[in-house]
């Protein structure tokens, strides 16, 4: 039997699925990390192949029967040193040369088997593309924490840490944040004032969220979720989602319609942001599709299809969420 | 002959004049950063020793008969070890113990001999404070990068950068910031277009911007104001103007009248901020003078000779701020 893998190469995790060419998935493994650029090329490659080796162990496949690798990643650029990326996969003794598709193609076809439409993920980061023929046709945004990322779970972080400090600093409105923010620091209790006359808490927090990295402020952003009704909460969540359909809107044409795929990490927390993207998007005609994705890993294994020469169509797409369903 | 020593520790420079009880400075040295938090207490500590001793040379003083050291900085807190910044200074044959005051004080003193007042400090950071009877009442920001210092160097500088990413990637307004950017960069000419159909220059700019410590994208700030006429440009200078006059609002009481003085690398070249400052805090009455400094080297002065028990009226501040001119 040949067979293909599929890896979904994440910053948390990275995900191998074995599949047949007609889309039977057959075996499954996970390991940590495979964002070259957060944790280095080596355990990037070293995650990689250990995914892998689980998911070919558990479909009983041997590693000279992969006929085809993709691997779905961030961070892979042309500066990537892709021979040694791949150097721990050779090692397993699997000889087929990785295919590499980005991240944000993956999230597409996680959603639909079509291969027109658009995607627009919105985790840590944000960015949106245009997908024409399967293949990604125009990007907007994912420029990362610093530069970009507009409407992202740092970009929301960052403002409701703001948005508490100031309350503290009796610079900015009173908001549910800020005693929010202090519980999740640990700093909630009595609050005595400090020889400059401001609050103590003010001054633990500001400790406390420098000793961190500043994109794990990404962390705080469910904050402006659960604090609905608040103002200043309700204000960030917004002017987040303005920031999304604006990205979106960057890589829309009137006349390339299709589904719209959500994906990421704080997608899911805007309600109001599917109803909105029909809105903007339908403009034209019929209002698009959207459909949000929890799971990266289809859209790759649909890639590793489409690379082999797979006609990926309803049915096979079927078949692939069924079988991968079963094997977690 | 009993001489005060002033030390300006800033984060660029350490200067250090000397200065006789009656406010005549009689020496001058300058050294490297005395900021313990960017550059350690250690090298802190050497160009505060540097810079005294350059002074003390410089008025033919010996080091014994210093009475009092007064020492202005940043990024002095409870948590800094000051028996180890201070040690050069001992080393040196100093046997006065040195008494720390905020860099916001010196900067208010700096523009005025008077006690009571506020200061509105706008540089790489930004901060208000209110003065009354020569000691900091209450503070506003000054947060740091990340968190706080709306309006400041760094809050344009990021905005900038911002604005002309968006537009080279097609989703932000066309704005004169991206050619000058470019060109800051040392990126322009030629802009062909990459694989994925974004500007080329887009990318390098990204990884030359991720290149530096995030705080330098202060150094942009300047092209905001440089861009005049531009619209995006001027909706960012407004927007900190408006942040700044927030924050010194934040610490203003209508009882508490006086100076406004405004110190640091940015809020000169806000060209309209002073008569905003002058308009709002004047709406009871008669407007507060607004004066900008550019040496807190004055306030360190003024700050010793207070500490010295020097009454620093009209005059002596003329004589502290004729006689530390003709030493530099």
């Amino acid at each position: 039997m040949t067979v293909l893998l599929a890896l979904d190469a994440g910053g948390t995790s990275t995900r191998c699925v074995v599949v047949t060419p007609a889309g039977e998935c057959v075996g499954y493994g996970r390991d940590g990390s495979g964002n070259p650029v957060s944790v280095g090329v080596d355990a990037a490659g070293r995650s990689a192949a250990a995914s892998a080796a689980a998911a070919l162990d558990a479909a009983g496949v041997d590693p000279a029967d992969v006929e085809g690798v993709t691997l779905a990643a961030a961070g892979v650029s042309a500066q990537t040193p892709l021979e040694e990326l791949c150097r721990p996969l050779r090692d397993l003794g699997i000889t087929a040369s990785p295919d590499f598709r980005s991240d944000l193609l993956a999230t597409f076809f996680a959603g639909t088997y079509r291969d027109t439409g658009y995607a627009l993920v919105a985790g840590t980061g944000a960015a949106a593309i245009r997908v024409e023929g399967g293949e990604v046709t125009a990007t907007a945004d994912g420029l990362g924490w610093l530069l970009g990322d507009d409407g992202s779970g740092f970009w929301i972080g960052r403002r409701v840490v703001r948005a508490a400090l100031a309350d503290l600093d009796r610079r900015g409105a009173p908001t549910a944040l800020t005693a929010m923010l202090l519980r999740e620091l640990g700093l909630d209790g009595p609050a005595p004032r400090s020889r400059d006359g401001r609050a103590e808490a003010l001054w633990r927090s500001v400790d406390a969220l420098y000793a961190m990295r500043p994109v794990e402020l990404a962390r705080f952003a469910r904050l402006a979720f659960e604090a609905g009704g608040d103002e200043e909460a309700d204000a960030i969540v917004a002017a987040a989602e303005d920031a999304l359909v604006h990205t979106l809107g960057a890589v829309a044409l009137p006349g390339v319609r299709g589904p719209v795929v959500l994906g990421g990490g704080t997608v899911a927390l805007h309600r109001t942001l599917p109803v909105r993207i029909g809105a903007v998007r339908g403009g034209d005609g019929e209002p698009p599709e959207v459909r949000a994705v929890t799971d990266g890993v289809v859209g790759a294994v649909v890639l590793a299809l489409r690379d082999a020469g797979t006609v990926v169509d309803a049915a096979v797409f079927e078949t692939v969420r069924g079988t991968l369903a079963t094997l977690r």
